[in-house]
């Protein structure tokens, strides 16, 4: 029989290799834990808003039909939320799929999409998918944005520029200004993806959100319901763009990329402003006592517009990480490509978990 | 500004325009009807099995949470059920991701995917978005597969052979001799996607799944929990194939493609064997109804293995499918391209569903 992987496309022998392994449910049973705090993905510890559970529990006979593709109801819903035409946007699952469509639609094969180091992990590995060459732009050495390095990287044969804002695993953003000087200089031919997973975090004023330029470049925006919206299970994002580069999208969507009960879902997250203000006070109360308390422990955690706190322990983190999985606490250990291994992502939890993290930590280190 | 579609993939152009419209239910709003009989996506109309609902119930808070991307615990029970090793499996966005998987790893822009005419409409989109040549092979005049027209086709730049069995949306299949048959005279380099969605349906004791070739071939099956196991909105699939495959597969998988509701959902439904006795059992009641009326009705039904009907009304269907949706009554016209306008695809569904359909025809025709 011919061998099966010289048959598969040469671009894919770049991505790394697949190694099932069992879930961490499986870990904890091992180590016999009831309970388990997990502050490694960036969810929100509130859990989602109680209005989406009700009315999910009453829509759930609805799952043996398909669902409705376009999600017009979430649209008309973000749309009104946004001040947005329905036409500028798309619903996918979760902001990745965004992205993915986007690279899709503007990359072929050989050419390059660029994008910060360090940054969110999938960039890479959507490029290696159709064949794109990913270029990595360092950020400065406090991890803060330095446009002029991006537009430097730039050449003919750049396609796309993905900016994750605020970046993920940092936590650092673009301003205002840089996004404008960003716009002033990229060369017009360049689609630029503004990863936004994190936008409704950010407290400083002096922040550069896409939203304000996508009428006016090639430029697509990447939200999600994941984050603040707390339904990252459900996989649902979206997408805001030009209606024409909507329309190249929604060429290579696929027709039912989100189910019915996370169109639902979303749209009664959206109306929750209450449960959304919560979650954010809590992440903002949450974040002064984990970098307080952190500092206090030598570690050095960086300024953070988002939900995490990237913390460099000064020293190997592996045996900590290990020591605190024992515990049922999981952080995440070098969230990124580009970054040394006495990094760890820290989630912003509740009080109660952030309080047993920082106890569990005076303890070990 | 550069122009944007100029900026895109050559081969993107030749997919169809995406035309936003309204969801039925807004079609059905202006008519004023309350109820909707819907037999025009194949869908199970005795809807998911109790047990699953309860199960969902019961999870609910989870959605916050990302999912357990491998699908560890589905994939387990399917490894059970199936009697295959874990490693045999990987689970999908419905099937229709298994097979835009497979075409992703496979087919190299400008090579050539070859699948029979008419068949479901969703093959020939997967390869304009990798930029492949579809070479549709048409089926022998009573729509029944003759192989020996789909190894004619494969030349040196075939690259994937898909196989729809039973097929959609004629409810053909491909029988075991015919199968064995096309496994000893493909070039072993040709790697072949089965699309066994409408599997368990089939009555037939000659049909001839992939199941009992795989090992020994490049062969990936694409099966569904949407359609028998009736949870076609949480989209959720698998995709059975050669480990070494299935490694290949699982590097471009999106690391969270389905809920884990969805996985939750498949485990109970794949359980409730009664439910899946029952949805079977109402189908080939349905079937025998519809096939004895409709054709009283000078319709002309063609034998099918599978849930749905293939109607030749020997007329064009398009007022008719009109009047039948202003009552409340779906069904699909034209199901797929190489059908005429006489054609249209009927779901098979509840008893009382099949009956109106059949009073509405009498007044109708």
């Amino acid at each position: 029989m011919a061998d099966l992987s010289s048959l598969a496309r040469p671009s894919h022998k770049y991505i790394q290799v697949y190694v099932p392994g069992k879930p961490i449910e499986e870990v904890f049973r091992r180590y016999g834990l009831r309970s388990v705090i997990k502050l490694a993905s960036n969810e929100n510890p509130l859990g989602p808003s109680p209005r989406v559970i009700k009315a999910l529990r009453e829509n759930l006979k609805s799952i043996s039909r398909y669902p409705e593709g376009s999600a017009y109801y979430l649209k008309k819903e973000l749309a009104r939320h946004l001040r947005l035409k329905l036409e500028e946007l798309i619903i996918t699952s979760g902001s990745s799929e965004a992205i993915s469509l986007c690279l899709q639609v503007f990359v072929n094969p050989g050419e390059e999409v660029v994008f910060p180091r360090p940054s969110f992990l999938i960039y890479p590995i959507l490029c290696h998918m159709i064949g794109a060459i990913p270029v990595e732009v360092p950020l400065n050495n406090d991890f803060s944005y330095e446009p002029d390095r991006f537009l430097e990287r730039i050449t003919e044969r750049t396609k796309v520029l993905i900016l994750c804002n605020p970046n993920n695993p940092t936590g650092t953003i673009l301003t205002r200004k840089q996004i404008e000087y960003l716009w002033k200089h990229l060369p017009q031919r360049v689609v630029v993806i503004s990863d936004e997973a994190y936008a409704e975090y950010v407290e400083s004023k002096d922040y550069g959100s896409a939203l304000d330029f996508f009428r006016n470049h090639h430029i697509l925006i990447a939200r999600t319901f994941s984050k603040i919206y707390a339904l990252a299970g459900l996989r649902i994002g979206y997408g805001i763009a030009s209606a024409e580069m909507v329309n190249l999208l929604e060429r290579i969507r696929p027709p039912f990329n989100t189910t019915g009960l996370a169109q639902l879902a979303a749209r009664v997250a959206l109306g929750d402003k209450q449960h959304v203000r919560r979650s954010k006070q809590l992440n903002t109360r949450g974040k002064r006592y984990l970098f307080r308390e952190l500092s206090r422990l030598g570690i050095s955690c960086l300024p953070t517009e988002a939900n995490f706190i990237l913390c460099d322990f000064k020293r190997p983190t592996r045996e900590l990480v290990k020591k605190l999985e024992r515990r049922g606490m999981l952080i995440r250990p070098r969230p990124a490509s580009g970054l040394g291994e006495n990094f760890a992502r820290i989630t912003i939890g509740t009080m109660a978990e952030n309080k047993a993290l920082v106890n569990m930590l005076k303890q070990l280190l």
